[in-house]
């Protein structure tokens, strides 16, 4: 592979295939616009996978998951050792995502990018071993160039087997504790804004948890100066392997022409950097959940994207992106199962 | 049947159930409250179905039309005719609900309480023929009181049907052209606010067509006076017989304890005359969809309403409840079948 395999060309979206679509949307039996966003989700997924009647069946969900030194400055409510137990858990089918995925028909594919026990070996999970975590990003960068590209690399592989497979729809999910404090000081290294702007709190902290985090985050960004025009660097700096990762994939769907759903804070602001390091990246992400996490709502304004579901969910795990699945699914249904005025013999005209 | 059977009692909540399912939650694999909406929702209809598991495996979707004589003061952008033609495509699975029902595995039902046509005859529809349409309410009545009750009882029959038939859900959905005019007079009337706040642009009207629907209302309710505190006089004044038949349906699910999924601005305001008539009923109503008819915000303030998805529709026929059908399923599946921390040996407290 290029060492810089992201900056290749995205696959361009289907004008002709989304005309044709938006069209179709005028002639089925119901006001113009009345199913609103529905309507819009239709053409959009018709341009981006070049058919007239797109589909959904085909849902791949990749969970990665990583472990963050910076936990070592108190910014977690939740012990490390949670990670690799969830990775059993979502293996084991107990998980949110778990239930998710088994209700949806969709595949799970579990990532461990590398937790803090290194010798982890979970049956079912793809153990990457990038490293033991992160290093405590609050003192030294996150990680080497080599193990951000090697997390890179991880999320494109995903990527190309969700490819291969015929997928429709990509789903990435994350787990690692700490990583709500990677997203806010990659988005803040980004966007050039103070920690306390973007910094929340997570799965759990309280008002003085949340100074605290901001703190370290603020702290953390005068150690590794302005990144805001270096995506790369400023993954590497303050990133984890799981976004990383999420980066990557995002990044090969869209040049593989799989379209990606986008979860909630920390798969957004993956889903940033991805558009700062390939901008064509950008046609190519639908985001499926506006979560509880204070700066969501910042990263997905900068984006420019306006999640289907707003359900105060700050789980992680993918949970939004899959819960919209189901309405992506009844939009492509009524898209390409509803009657035209003509077959319908419905008068489509206002008097 | 009792000539005020509405004010009989409705079904309590089993508060144990919903008790035991809020504890059920807290044991889950995620940080507390880290499921949002959806906790809240599994917990609630543990307690209206009095499971600690509930399922919505059976729907029942049940869509009332009904032509409205007020078109004769020129406040749709359709004509009449649409209302019969629409029944058919109801039955003939090309409209929007007919799609949905169908992917839903729902049971769909089509009742035409009375069209300009009274001697329709559709095979799968039942007709009522409580009226030829309502009278124009810019003039006089809607309705008399024996229509009235002929089409309140023809919905309280359709949740009977249901009850019977084991539906866990029941969605109504309205096919009328004119009847936002109704719904919105109906509305103003029971909030005793001006027609101009409550009024939109329907199917597609103008802003000038707003003003002058505005001006039909509000010289309405002069017409017929003080309405505030008669809901059933308001219904029948103002109101339409697929909304009479809405708000005997929602009354006659809380008689029997099927949840109800309230839809869009019409069928919130039929869920605003049934509560006024026995408020008991508001514990079976959970919402699905916030639409794009200015006036539904208002509604739902005014019981408390807060729907699950908001997605611009603006098409009725039950579309943005049963839109919001598999989130609530994945609600109770991920209630069902999550694993606990004890089960899934997850370590449950924060450091």
């Amino acid at each position: 592979m290029s060492q810089t395999w992201w900056l290749e060309a995205c696959r361009p979206v289907d004008h002709t295939l989304r005309e044709q679509a938006l069209e179709r949307q005028q002639q089925l039996t119901k006001p113009a616009g009345s199913l609103g966003r529905l309507e819009q989700i239709a053409v959009q997924l018709a341009g981006l996978q070049g058919q007239l009647k797109p589909s959904l069946a085909k849902v791949h969900i990749a969970i990665f998951a990583g472990d963050h030194g910076v936990v070592a400055e108190g910014i977690s409510a939740y012990p490390q050792t949670v990670t690799g137990q969830m990775l059993q858990n979502f293996v084991g089918g107990g998980a949110a995502i778990s239930v998710l995925a088994r209700q949806l028909d969709a595949r799970l594919e579990v990532v461990d990018l590398g937790t803090i026990d290194p010798a982890l070996s979970l049956p079912g999970v793809l153990h990457l071993r990038v490293g033991a975590g992160t290093a405590n990003f609050a003192r030294t960068a996150a990680m080497t160039p080599e193990q951000a590209l090697q997390a890179l690399q991880g999320g494109r592989e995903s990527a190309l087997r969700a490819a291969a497979a015929g997928s429709q729809l990509f789903i990435g999910g994350e787990m690692g504790i700490g990583n709500t404090t990677a997203a806010s000081a990659l988005a803040c290294a980004l966007l050039g804004c103070p920690a306390i702007e973007l910094s929340g709190p997570g799965t759990g902290l309280d008002a003085a948890g949340v100074r605290h985090k901001a703190q370290v985050i603020e702290q953390a960004l005068l150690l590794h100066g302005t990144l805001v025009d270096d995506p790369f660097k400023a993954l590497l700096c303050v990133g984890g392997f799981e976004i990383a990762a999420l980066v990557g994939a995002y990044l090969g769907c869209a040049q593989e022409g799989v379209v990606v759903l986008v979860d909630g804070f920390i798969c957004t602001v993956a889903a940033l950097v991805a558009v700062r390091l390939n901008p064509a990246c950008r046609d190519w992400l639908l985001f499926g959940h506006r979560g509880a996490e204070p700066g969501h709502r910042r990263v997905l304004a900068e984006l420019g994207a306006e999640p289907v579901l707003e359900l105060g969910l700050r789980l992680g795990e993918g949970s939004g992106a899959a819960l919209a699945v189901p309405v992506l699914r009844l939009a492509c249904d009524l898209h390409g199962q509803m009657a035209t005025f003509a077959e319908a013999a419905v008068a489509d005209r206002p008097t």
